[in-house]
């Protein structure tokens, strides 16, 4: 089998339009591309979605690597802001546009490629697994958690896994993602009695209290960053009443609240603190506040050491760039992964993902393919 | 010439829909009738407005007891909420229903009814002025105010002035006003720099100042209170930002201010105290806040003495009911004959004003007209 070129597999996948929850194909390619190589594939499709397991090697295995992607992407925005057909895969001076190019189909398919040829050429005495989901850039419910709950039915597993999202800031080669904030919003009401402005004790305006309980809320400090997390945040994102009358108290206000929790806290403690302000604040002012959290991932961590050495060492060799550990950023599919294996996070640059023309410099591809290469032939060397 | 029935004219006021600022007949029923009595008559018209302006006796007489009052009324809202034609001034079981029945077709009919009577039958030494306008329950901008300049253009005065608004909030004769509190609204925006709610310091949110401003402003206690006035009051009446992301902190978000002012401050001082708070906070934060200040009225007093024990004695020979002396409420147009004579309020029980089904009980208009009567008859004496 001659080398897998992971370029135009990018492209092969760029031109199918899957945003989610659409697949259009995309899942099909690498389907055929992974069983031809001797890949045991399965589907662990749920709610609509697609999503493709595929093991190479015995099932079980100690010494099983994974990895984890999605062939999913975000929405394109309006057309005319293009320069590029969104879904056209065109490359201009060494550059390929598309939605999809950075975020994340060409590292499903540098994984892909840098896979197929290690095991042809090498077969690993061990298992090499990729867990290609159609469910990331949604609501993620029936994405990667699908396809873990295929693996623990089916009693597959990874030993390690490499989750292949963009990480890099700038140049490629200089992060990896060794643990994710966790993230949580917070929705208030907070529900007084209605009145006229000019007789305020015959009402209960509800804004008093949701302002004392944002200001508090706002100027907490919840913690001042750990070994390798930033300091957690708190962002009051938005206050809303719609009270479009002067002389007029209104009966409730809202407030939406969003926190990028480290390993000080868990959705839980966090939960617990947000309602214990709150039932503070309304017991002293006489309102009602309700409080819904929606907790959308854990923080967690895989500490430095075996696998982000590993690792580090091939970005270092391939790329002459030296990485650091990171904790930064928004959440990703290694918040699902952590639960079952330790898990790190190597991409490309991911500057233009989520954007108009979106973009990759096609050697990008090239050298990720070759960093994913070494991953492969040091874990099993 | 017969006694004026005050419950037909204001039944013939009721029936012309003169929703502000439209007139639609009503002024001219009483440009008629105080022109038959022998009232010299003009028009105050400005700005589409019509106001007519009505004098019995000599110009300039240093015994000049003027009335103020509107025609205009506010919308009906749904027709089909009213149980009666809301401009056919009904009678079920001696209560009048329409808009304008009570605030203040039937307070303007009752004076206009006991002048004529009084001046027909015993010609006083002195004059009377009524002063009515079409022009209050919008923005009174071509209103009394118009009144006002027309008589300084033409050299007329009043010494005293009676404004007939409903003052008794449940029992006929139970409240004269002497004064009223100042009103006030503030509109406060704040601009920060959006951003992604993962990364707050590279973003400036907006919010965390404006809860701060707002909790500072809202717990701030204005005053106590003077011996004519209930203590100012603050009402935070809508915050708002309108932003659906929760992964994004907004750009602006805005606040708005409403405050009723006794004495103890004008609007120039509130203002002030206002942009001197919102700077602070500006600073503080660095975010730029910018304050626009309306001011609708300022705060004004007729101290109790000769003019409210008149009326006072009035109410309670006709009624048996002691009125209390009260600065309670929203504004009237009493804010801008303030400036020109002493000034204070009586009319009837206020409940059903603005709302759907309007409606006043016809004793009470005979009332009225009773107690204005033995008002200029005592003033006269």
């Amino acid at each position: 089998m001659p080398p897998v070129d992971p370029v135009a597999l990018t492209a092969d996948l760029v031109r199918c339009p899957s945003v989610t929850p659409a697949d259009e194909g995309a899942l099909d390619i690498l389907h055929a591309l992974l069983s031809d190589a001797g890949f045991d594939c399965a589907w662990a499709d749920r709610g609509g979605i697609r999503n493709l397991f595929a093991r190479f090697g015995p099932k079980g295995h100690a010494r099983t690597f994974g990895f984890n992607g999605h062939t999913d992407v975000v929405p394109i925005g309006n057309p005319d802001d293009w320069t590029a057909p969104p879904f056209g895969a065109e490359e201009r001076d060494g550059i390929m546009y598309g939605r999809g190019t950075t975020d994340m189909k060409s590292g499903v398919a540098a994984f892909a490629a840098a896979a197929v040829d290690f095991v042809t050429q090498t077969p690993p005495d061990g298992a090499v697994i990729l867990a290609i989901t159609g469910d990331e850039e949604g609501d993620a419910t029936d994405g990667t958690t699908a396809l873990l709950a295929h693996m623990e039915t089916e009693a597959e597993a990874m030993s390690v896994c490499l989750v292949g999202e963009p990480t890099c800031p700038e140049t490629m080669g200089e992060m990896i993602k060794i643990g994710r904030r966790g993230s949580l919003t917070a929705w208030f009401t907070v529900t007084g009695v209605q009145g006229h402005s000019a007789y305020p004790h015959r009402a209960k305006n509800p804004l008093p209290p949701l302002m004392r309980l944002m200001d508090q809320l706002a100027s907490h400090e919840l913690d001042q960053g750990t070994d390798h997390f930033d300091a957690s945040t708190l962002a009051v994102v938005t206050v809303d009443t719609g009270n479009p009358a002067t002389n007029v108290i209104p009966a409730q206000a809202r407030a939406t609240v969003n926190i990028r929790f480290n390993d000080t806290h868990s959705g839980d403690s966090l939960t617990a603190w947000l309602k214990a302000q709150a039932d503070a604040v309304a017991v002293a002012y006489g309102v009602e506040i309700d409080v819904t959290v929606k907790v959308s991932g854990e923080s967690f961590l895989t500490p430095p050491g075996a696998l982000s050495d590993l690792v580090a060492r091939a970005v270092e060799a391939e790329t002459g760039v030296t990485p650091v550990l990171s904790t930064s950023g928004g959440t990703s599919d290694a918040r699902f992964v952590k639960d079952h294996c330790p898990v790190v996070e190597f991409g490309l640059v991911g500057q233009s993902m989520h954007k108009v023309d979106e973009h990759v410099d096609v050697a990008h591809i090239r050298q990720l393919k070759s960093i994913y290469g070494r991953i492969l032939r040091d874990y099993f060397a």
